[in-house]
């Protein structure tokens, strides 16, 4: 029994930040946690999953070694088992061996009541703790902040449960690599893990209801994805949906037919080349070792008594908050992070938590929303900000858009990277940018520009003013930056 | 003899961007190149040396794969003589084989017409060139572009003249890769050729009369880059003077002082490592294979008649300009490139030429230099925009830094790239950012933020309020940006 001024919900990314900001400022603040401190993101997430993808980023860029002139001849391919050991024996470092051990003691130092087990709330200022034996706890609030995060949704395939299934928690965590593997999803993670495991030899299939990859992102975006991916040797299907599956072996059969959701016929989101997904109405079946699930994630809000405190998620599951992040309707109640449904990545629930961190510390906050970076860790990355034209039309703007390859910039001559593109979204009237898609080398790094330019609404004229150093791949922002600026003036 | 609305003396980057931008708005344009259309960049010089430092940047990774979770085992490391070949063939290509037809075809073609020769001025509104025969023409302009770019300085030692030196030119265009190697200089050029050279096995002293490396630079981050290069294996004499050279076969013998300008004790700019130069006050010899000078670069005024039209270079050589990039009290000659002292850059040349090609073509336009990027291409590359920490005291404001190294970002982790600074220079009473100076993986690109927020003034409390995308190297801007940011509110 535990009388707290704040009780935190969930010590993933956004409960670790608030609570440690809120004890540091002298609160008393206990962090309600059943797993591990710290969420998903440091152990079987983000870190483990950049690990992997850095080591067959290096893999790749090996066998590319002597056409970039930094050797001979190309080097003997070594055992793909062997070397996918090294990159898991690297990201399990990476990842603390899953050990939460040190970040608890590192909330524990700054002040929190680190208390282990399952949150329920039972009655506005209470919340029972169950812990691993299933003691139960009763512990008081005067401020709630909720970060139960998501968790990934189960696509509902016939025979699903029958066959051996990953999500992408036990594809970042398993020391196996499968000889093939079906990805369903072609969303970020989807991606992301594809090529990880292609590049380490896996014979991957990658599975998307859409038309194509990333589907909430530009379309050309999308389309030079698909080509890396493509390149990697993925199969992709695109316009396509897993409609039974069966056990074969230890692994699965998978029936794939057109995507009933899908506006085109299915293929393989490359302009120009064959459909490599089935004819239209047909199916065909794959068989692969491993399944991997990544068709999306849902905010995590039940089974924690909402209903004890009046709060009811919306239609996705998620908490309605307001600009200081508080749940809509209550004084008392935040949340941050993906139980939101806003931006669901670990750098929108830090930024959430140091909004709720300042107001519930004496300093008003609120969050602005309108340039959270989008960022896909594939090679070459993804990254976006702010609108996509449709969504700038949809805002009734005028829309003004301008786009280059990155294969017209020196840097990518000099690097031999020339796959790429950035397409910038402009609202005439207003004469700023309002979005930016972008793909190709260290577009994950570069995107920031666009990300100040949106958030601190600088002036287009202003924007194509700026000097870049030659040769950066960040010189891609000048030719269309001028076109745009010479189109408000 | 012909008679242009404009002539362009020099047909390096600025002089080419010029040329090509007035014929395409009409006017009649002539671009007088003795050399090379394009200049320098393209053949010898940024291209070259970015295709090598590419090729060395791989090589180095390649040597890394094994812990970097990429390949099972180290690979067996290729001949040394036979990799750089094969850097050496690529270099070449991306270099266009030091073959200008391409590009002067492409100023042909947008209508400016090209004379071959030597420029000299003769009188105010008159030029004679000389072509390689020796033929004399006289063409007459209205506007004058003066865009000479800059020369070599050849540092005065005695001796030097008696044994074999390149300059950079040549060390990026010679397919000869010495067992031995001394660089003159640890600017950009000296460091970035001391890396590509090292790190093709080349056992390199690089030699720096001032205390630190980038002597305009922070210190803190000549600091880290001299920590990198010597673990590259480059040996380096900073404080230290070459006071006199020798022929040692078809090599040299240098002779090595402490250096009378430099502040402090020679050592090799690693604090808390001993001292790799000589004893204070000691000489010592040094017996190289090859002489690289890269002691700065100084305007290329001398020798075209300027005296004929009554422009009188500074006391660096240089022109002074005016915000419109005219040659100051000459309403109708017009500088840009090196040949105006200014941030020396090809980025900094292809601004100044859009600013005279607004001007000259009817649409006022200024230069603004406030932010300008300042970059370094050595791995991990360095990055500067703006002022340091003494120019902001010296322009009189109210200097407030911060900083952080990227070792603490969570990506410098999962790339195993965890070498790196970034310092962030703010005017209090202005509440803006005035300067950035970095070194880390990508800086080069993410300096870009930097670069807006200076140019387009952005206040420090919206740049604290950008969210980066996790996990980004990127991601270092945000502790420092929120210290300033709480510092002027």
């Amino acid at each position: 029994m535990g009388s707290f001024d704040v009780i935190v919900l969930g010590g993933g990314s956004a409960g670790e930040w608030v609570s440690k900001g809120l004890a540091g400022a002298g609160r008393s603040v206990a962090l309600v946690e059943a797993l591990r401190v710290g969420g998903e993101c440091p152990y079987v997430a983000c870190m483990p999953s950049k690990s992997m993808l850095r080591s067959a980023r290096v893999r790749h860029l090996v066998s590319r070694a002597a056409g970039l002139g930094a050797l001979s001849t190309r080097p003997d391919a070594d055992d793909a088992d062997l070397a996918f050991a090294a990159a898991i024996r690297r990201r399990d470092i990476l990842a603390g061996h899953r050990d939460d051990t040190g970040a608890a003691k590192g909330v524990e130092q700054t002040g929190v009541t680190l208390l282990r087990g399952q949150g329920r709330l039972t009655r506005p200022g209470a919340m029972i703790v169950t812990d691993a034996q299933g003691n139960e706890t009763e512990h008081t609030w005067t401020d709630l902040v909720i970060s139960t995060g998501s968790t990934p949704v189960r696509p509902g395939i016939k025979g699903l449960d029958t066959v051996a299934t990953w999500t992408s928690d036990q594809a970042l965590s398993s020391p196996h690599r499968p000889a093939s593997l079906a990805v369903l999803g072609g969303g970020p993670v989807g991606c992301e893990l594809a090529q990880a495991y292609g590049r380490f030899g896996a014979r991957v299939t990658l599975v998307e209801a859409a038309d194509r990859l990333l589907a909430r992102e530009e379309p050309s975006i999308s389309a030079l994805l698909a080509r890396s991916l493509a390149a990697d040797g993925i199969d992709l299907r695109l316009g396509t949906e897993v409609t039974r599956a069966t056990p074969d072996g230890s692994g699965a059969r998978l029936t794939l037919s057109p995507s009933s959701g899908s506006g085109g016929a299915p293929g393989n989101g490359l302009a120009g080349t064959s459909n490599g997904g089935p004819a239209k109405g047909a199916e065909r079946t794959i068989t692969v070792d491993q399944v991997l699930t990544a068709v999306g994630r849902a905010p995590a809000t039940s089974g924690i008594g909402l209903e004890a405190v009046g709060v009811t998620p919306d239609q996705t599951g998620g908490l309605e908050t307001d600009q200081r992040c508080r749940v809509v309707g209550h004084d008392h109640i935040w949340a941050a992070g993906d139980v939101t449904g806003i931006a669901p990545f670990t750098h929108t629930a830090n930024y959430q938590a140091r909004v709720i961190t300042a107001n519930l510390t004496g300093t008003s906050a609120t969050a602005d929303y309108r340039a959270i970076p989008r960022t896909v860790y594939t090679d070459p990355p993804v990254a976006s900000v702010g609108l996509t034209q449709d969504e700038a039309q949809d805002a009734g703007m005028e829309v003004i858009t301008a786009g280059m390859d990155l294969g017209e910039t020196a840097r990518s001559a000099s690097e031999g990277e020339t796959a790429g593109r950035l397409l910038l979204v402009a609202d005439r009237r207003r004469g700023t940018l309002v979005g930016a898609a972008a793909i190709g080398a260290h577009a994950d790094e570069w995107i920031g520009e666009a990300t100040i330019a949106i958030r601190a609404d600088v002036a287009l004229v202003v924007l194509a003013d700026v000097v870049h150093a030659f040769p950066t791949f960040s010189e891609v922002y000048e030719p269309p930056l001028r076109e745009l600026a010479a189109l408000v003036t």
